[in-house]
């Protein structure tokens, strides 16, 4: 069993409804509301899983719970507002849950998100410490939305940031989401984005498998953080940046407009209609194979 | 640490926005979306917490745990339209997935709800088998919204169906949410309303709170299932029944016009001004305190 197969045979049995526009598999849902989408999207956090239960404080692990989810509806071009909240814990002491609580609600309170609904459960002891989760729900006017499937071939590939040893860097908990450059990239300079969080490749290839299209991957101009290898820029995961395709006519105007200087904003390859859903490097040489190519959950 | 108090202490540091009509505390959070509220909540089901881990069929799980939801939206006289699921799991047969998914989205489809988003993660072994939630989304018509904080002394308090022994009988995974009930009653015989989940007793005990009123408890009237007592019909949970208050202007229309022959509809008792958040007998022993009200999470 493994999660890419595991999804591509529960997907297709989820019935949708006429006005969900986009259903399961892209970073959000997205419902027609009549002027908007309304945006939704679900993300787990959990212990020894995606922290260090030990040593994380439980006010990180509260903020990465919504930052985790604010990146999907940056992804989308969106606005988040309102966002429901699970936690079953192992635990006993009640000063970890309000600091959890606390760390959530000073990073709700940064975006104007309001915690308006949620449920507390006991966990049995002897696994993980901790399951929490977060449903984020926002908005997005409709010539906004931009989806992994909005690619086209000829189109160059940009990311934010930088890549790569997100566990020991502690960027893992301390990243900012990507809510303001997304805004600003959707509509106007791209309708094909989505965030990275399982690692640059295997999220890469989502979105050539999703549009269609090949990626030809200027490997050695990817950002990497720290001393980050390049397989590990690849292959780490929880960048949580934005990648995103941009025609080539836009381009001047976008690194000319570029508002955010604390945040890069790299070419780092391009569409192809060659070779759908592969990523392949200067030489043509196929990245996305081999045994390791990101996070996945349940592997073979 | 208790579940209470430690809400207690969390909930009023969460700030709402301007358009959240009824914010955490109640069935659903209702959002002001023009014409309607959106409805959303999200509950837990956690394996060895709320069902058998190792005799419970997977798709029996994945039902309940959509029930649960739509009980709470059925609670608000709402509509309910979509979902988004999450599983974490530390089993490695990919037919558990496969079977769960087909229990949740069978039950989706009777009540035409979308499963439009969710996440999936590998648990650690060693605790629960499993922890899944389920963030619920409908909607109601502004002059339907039903609240805990709606009853006034006087009214009386009226249930469906009956309580107790929920577990052994089996009710706790086959039960109906009480939807086609929760919209006839809504608006127009009722503006208060709540699902019964964790006992009878404790659920009473909180809408008395929530409106400020009494309840006087007519324990001998309350239907039982099967050979549960009264103490079980009270405090066993799990019956996912409504509990409503009725102004006596309308009692003799609503028995009158009572639509569901297979669904009792039963007073059993009436709302006071006097001792406020408190449920006693005909008697007047108070009978929400004591060592077991209810089921709660993280008891002291």
């Amino acid at each position: 069993m493994n999660e890419i197969s595991l999804l591509c045979k529960i997907l297709p049995r989820l019935k949708q409804r006429d006005e969900i526009a986009v259903g399961p598999g892209d970073d959000c849902a997205a419902i027609d509301m009549g002027d908007d989408y309304l945006l939704a999207a679900v993300d787990q956090l959990i212990g020894d899983v995606h922290y260090v239960s030990a040593t994380t404080p439980a006010a990180a692990a509260g903020a990465k719970l919504l930052k985790r989810n604010l990146s999907d509806i940056a992804a989308m071009g969106g606005v988040p507002l309102y966002a429901l909240v699970t936690v079953a814990s192992s635990r006993k002491e009640e000063e970890w849950f309000l600091e959890f609580y606390d760390g959530l609600e000073l990073e709700a309170e940064k975006w104007n998100v309001a915690i308006c609904g949620g449920d507390l459960s006991a966990l049995p002891a002897g696994g993980a410490s901790e399951v929490t989760t977060l449903t984020i729900l926002g908005k997005t006017a409709k010539n906004r939305l931009c989806l992994r499937s909005g690619a086209q071939p000829g189109y160059l590939l940009f990311c934010t940031g930088c890549f790569g040893d997100s566990l020991n860097s502690g960027h893992h908990l301390d990243f900012v989401p990507r809510l303001r450059e997304g805004e600003f990239l959707a509509g106007k300079y791209t309708k094909a984005m989505m965030d990275v969080s399982d690692g640059l490749l295997i999220d890469a290839c989502r979105m050539a498998t999703a549009s269609a299209v090949g990626i030809e991957l200027w490997t050695e101009c990817i950002p990497r953080r720290g001393s980050a290898t390049v397989e590990q820029a690849l292959t780490d995961g929880e960048d949580y940046e934005l990648i995103l395709a941009v025609s080539p006519d836009d381009v001047p105007d976008l690194k000319r407009n570029w508002p955010f200087p604390g945040t890069p904003l790299t070419e780092i390859g391009f569409f192809t209609s060659s070779r759908p859903g592969q990523v392949f490097d200067r030489d043509g040489n196929e990245l996305n194979k081999g045994s390791y190519k990101g996070y996945e959950h349940f592997r073979d």
